[in-house]
């Protein structure tokens, strides 16, 4: 037997909380289903599966075909279920109490729906950082998948093995997903795939492969290959018939081999989100790095940490920061119902990006808000404005929050209004997502070219006719109520496209900030360039919410000694899909209608949509993000002289 | 005003729990008191100092002028001091709850001597993971100092900057520490300092330094430097009467200056410190990769991780693990005194090794077992032996504690005897550490010449003549009842040398263990190599604490059909000083007479002296770190015969 190969096979099953209902039901139709009916005809084959909570639940009430499938299948010991925090958050970035919580919740579903609690975990992203052998410890788990890259980093050599780390002295075993297989299968054809069996065979090692699942009929070209043109069954039926191998779960491998070495290992995820998360221009320098640098020199390389994206993205700290606000009023006076709305927010996917859409897609952050809204309702709010440092930036924000609307603001980003949360249809009005430069937006890899049954990592993708129309990048995140002073030669393209001359000095800049009994007032002395002259200007804005109506009264001072021609445009942003907007001269309509941007006096209005360009598993996508509203006005003032807009948002009571 | 440079010190005192009374002495005499004595004379001057609990807990008893001195500048403002765990633990090595129990400790000290509580602390050796921010949070810490490496490592190019972070959105302000200015002060002429302040002034940013204030005074050279020859008695005058400069403690920094910018920082230390924790061969790659590496690829190229001082010395591990294990037991079942035991035994030093001795130095290590072994005694004991995995590597301790004796057995490495604590004395008579290669047993770098005022990491040094006789490496730890056959030709200084030849598979390797009563039973089937041939073997060992003796029975069979001439020897070995061990023919005497080691039938017996060769701040020091052991018989066993030789370690009741 000491020839035998021994092949431990995970695959990790999910599809994102909010993700659309069709999703689910092809995901069931064309990918985990006819996987499992496979491999139910192949009773020696045993593997390790995950299932994300957004499945289980999907599969309890809709997928009863698949459900009973793997209730057989687990109950014949073919298949371990594997847990992982129940709505699949990245472990590392909720805190300690919600981990527990998601972790317990989705041991306690496997051991009612499966008859068992789960022995180890899917560790969603293979998201790492130091303190998790703790964190499982306390959920009983004893063991995880992890990829090669962290072992790499840890001065690893063989990564065919079990390793054993700690964390205040509690346990963890480590299993190493061997980054070769994650290539080979199900792509490549089993004459290749065998070959480095060999080789892993004559080391003495363990074949160690943990996957999305949705290789194997979801990604692109997989259903045909995998399925149509029977990679797997080939696959399973090669694996029975060889008996030097021998499949295991892996916590039979667990049982069968003890730990062979200690090992600690810095946070890493696997090699390619630790790319994502770096800026364009840090990438670069990273791939230039790996392309040149000696095998030995690589435990010394590391790429980026995934709290990064925080720093990455304004918008994914926005959403990541309101999550710990949510989860500290949860944990602090929340019932079951808020938790669980809470664990749903915390679903990974809008909290990232790299080949998968994640935070691009909207209906994934609306979901995020929606969710951490649903819990946010059930907790009784405070009356009035509220001033604390909810996102850790040494600033604070103020918040304000009744039965129709929740604002943020952030005196120090422009006095801008961050957030408007619209209970009636329980949405962030403001999640709009600012377009910035991606690695992927640089002209892709012609030596990459497509082959049969290709990785999608080797996959070639076509930029869409007219693309680089949208590569213009925001300097600004896409808040509302930003305080622009435009050049007088700006045209609506320039604005749209960041071109636009930047006069004034308040976007972004601090505003100093008071609250007078239910009025918040955010003012800034800056100033303004005309005729190559900065001339001291204020700006002083009440934001006023009264009734069923939020009310922003802008007031713009010239403090210098002449006159002054000014252009001053109020942005905002907002979170629309083209459908539920319509814009007219006085203003827009919102939200399918029931809300009403408009703002006083009449002048010019611009507005446009907001679109950006990302990847994903199947190519590029064109995605619109919202829309831009610019009610401008040209006045002259005179010296020490102001003049006063009005802006409005509230429910549409013009029908 | 704009033009001012603010400059922020903090000077970091400390010595380890355990370190020799007249080293705190002079410390005080030479360093510490002159210091302040001379701060008090420029009431201008204005910085921040952090002493760790040792000193604190000196001061308090032995050393009231300086007391007097820091009470007075503290009240008078001219001084801030920094609070942090009270014994200078590495805080991301002891458990959460051990964290805050020396933060309050520190944080209730420094409120009733000096009324105030700290609102930063002095992170001990700078070892950084990303779950600080919530351990410091909930102690009420704001900030700390990190060394110009950590921010680096996360990208930041600006190190002249307050900077802020967050673990589960509980804030922390950062202050990087210019690297730079460690090495000027106080070890160059002021104009060379005075050209650092005008760059860094002219980038408008702060200068920040925090280091060791052994560095004015106690380094060595540094004492006729720094007061003899008056570098600070000029440095400070050159501060005070420079207007353009204005020096702030921390926290006037904190209030004065919002947070710029943002950062997640991966776990990390000061520089040196990430090549201390590699192995030789590793750090020869890390510094030829620093050697050669564009200024851009530097955020890419990590150190190591500060835990794997876990993995380079398994006499760390061995602590840490005792002290995981002391502290589980301390916070079930202990009271006051126990905790502020335990949280002496986590003091820093002996748990790491660079350019102080730390580890290899055995006063430190034996007061840290001394103080987690009177934790231990104050916890009553489970009676006999007892199984568990302390240690977290996957495979069971065995355990036996009594009055007497604490015992720990380690079947996975050999059987072996991995403690041996003596209550009588309190300390743990297996802690012997092995010899294994450092990089600075590597030929030293001719071109770093001492100078005037040299920084000590300049400076060269001598190794000791005959050092080349010392680079003989152990091959496995010095445990007790290691087994042993030694091939035919083994001389007395081979073996001392590691330069036998090892003809059995019994040292390091499993062994099958069961608890019989009292009795604890190890047994292994291996093998010898005689005469070119292996022939299987067992060794069974029954370990059996009777009364105030523990006996080893070890039975050694030979299994195979041949004659077999077997040299076996049963190596033990104990840290002890030359003073209180005396060998004679028929064992020794340990524990200055207290204790008697010895063996039957008589046969030959070899002892020697275990010496290392480290560096430490001073230069390289030969240390005796204990003594080895090895009686050992020389036999003929028939097929399937066997022999029975017996240890003995017990109290001397000879006399």
């Amino acid at each position: 037997m000491a020839d035998r190969l021994n092949l431990l096979l995970a695959v990790h099953n999910h599809q994102p909380v909010g993700n659309f209902p069709q999703v689910f039901e092809r995901a069931f139709r064309e990918c985990y289903l006819p996987f499992f009916r496979i491999l139910e005809r192949h009773p020696r084959i045993r593997m390790t599966v995950h299932f994300s909570g957004p499945l289980l639940e999907s599969m309890d009430g809709r997928e009863p075909e698949c459900a009973e499938l793997v209730s057989v299948l687990a109950g014949r010991g073919q298949i371990e279920l594997l847990g992982g925090g129940f709505y699949e958050p990245i472990l590392t970035i909720i805190p300690e109490a919600d981990r527990q919580g998601q972790l317990r919740l989705m041991n306690d579903f496997l051991e009612e729906h499966f008859g068992a609690r789960p022995r180890g975990i899917w560790l969603t992203e293979r998201v790492w950082e130091p303190n998790l052998p703790k964190t499982l410890a306390a959920a009983g788990i004893e063991y995880t998948l992890l990829d090669e890259e962290h072992f790499r980093g840890a001065g690893a050599e063989d990564i065919h093995r079990i390793y054993i780390t700690e964390d205040e002295g509690r346990p963890l075993r480590l299993f190493p997903i061997d980054k070769k297989l994650r290539y080979l299968i199900p792509f490549r054809p089993l004459e290749e795939i065998s070959r480095w069996f060999e080789v892993i065979r004559a080391r003495g090692g363990l074949a160690i492969l943990g996957d999305d699942g949705e290789k194997f009929g979801m990604w692109p070209g997989t259903k045909e290959w995998v399925y149509d043109r029977g990679w797997l069954e080939e696959f399973l039926a090669f694996l029975e018939a060889d008996e030097r191998i021998e499949t295991r779960t892996f916590s039979e491998a667990l049982d069968a081999f003890p730990p062979e070495a200690r090992i600690y290992l810095p946070p890493a995820s696997y090699e390619e989100m630790m790319e994502w998360v770096l800026e364009p221009a840090e990438a670069r320098i990273l791939a230039g790095l790996k392309a040149t640098l000696p095998e030995n020199a690589r435990r010394f390389l590391r790429g980026g940490f995934f709290r990064d994206f925080f720093l990455k993205y304004p918008e994914i700290n926005h959403l990541h920061k309101r999550m710990l606000g949510v989860s500290r009023r949860v944990l602090a006076r929340g019932d079951d119902d808020a938790r669980r709305e809470l664990y749903r927010g915390q679903c990974n996917d809008p909290y990232w990006h790299g080949v998968f859409g994640g935070l691009y897609l909207p209906h994934l952050r609306e979901s995020a808000y929606y969710h951490l809204l649903q819990a946010e309702k059930m907790i009784p709010a405070e009356a009035g404005w509220q001033a604390a440092d909810e996102d850790a930036d040494g600033h604070a924000e103020i918040f304000r929050r009744d039965d129709l609307f929740g604002l943020q603001v952030k005196p120090v980003s422009g006095g801008a209004i961050t957030e408007i949360d619209y209970f009636p249809q329980t949405r962030n009005l403001c999640d709009v997502l600012s377009r910035r430069p991606e690695s992927y937006h640089a002209a892709p890899d012609p030596a990459a070219a497509p082959g049969e049954g290709g990785s999608i990592h080797e996959m070639r993708k076509e930029l869409p006719p007219g693309a680089e129309r949208l590569f213009r990048y925001d300097r600004y995140p896409r808040f509302c109520a930003v305080d622009h002073f435009l050049h007088p030669e700006t045209r609506p393209d320039d604005f749209r496209d960041s071109a636009h001359g930047e006069q004034g000095d308040f976007v972004g800049q601090p505003y100093a900030w008071s609250i007078v009994q239910d009025r918040l007032y955010l003012s800034r002395k800056g100033s303004v360039l005309t005729g190559g002259i900065r001339t001291p200007v204020s700006i002083q804005k009440e934001i006023r919410p009264e009734g069923r109506d939020i009310h922003v009264v802008c007031t713009i001072s010239n403090l210098g000694d002449r006159d002054l021609a000014l252009w001053y445009a109020g942005e905002w942003n907002f979170y629309q899909i083209p459908e539920e907007f319509a814009a007219d001269d006085s203003g827009a309509s919102l939200a399918g209608g029931g809300l009403r941007f408009s703002f006083e006096p009449a002048r010019g209005f611009w507005n446009f949509p907001l679109q950006t360009l990302s990847q994903s598993e199947k190519g590029f996508d064109v995605i619109h993000q919202g829309v831009c509203l610019l009610p401008h006005w040209q006045v002259r003032l005179p010296a020490q002289g102001s003049f006063t807009v009005r802006f409005h948002l509230g429910e549409d009571r013009r029908t």
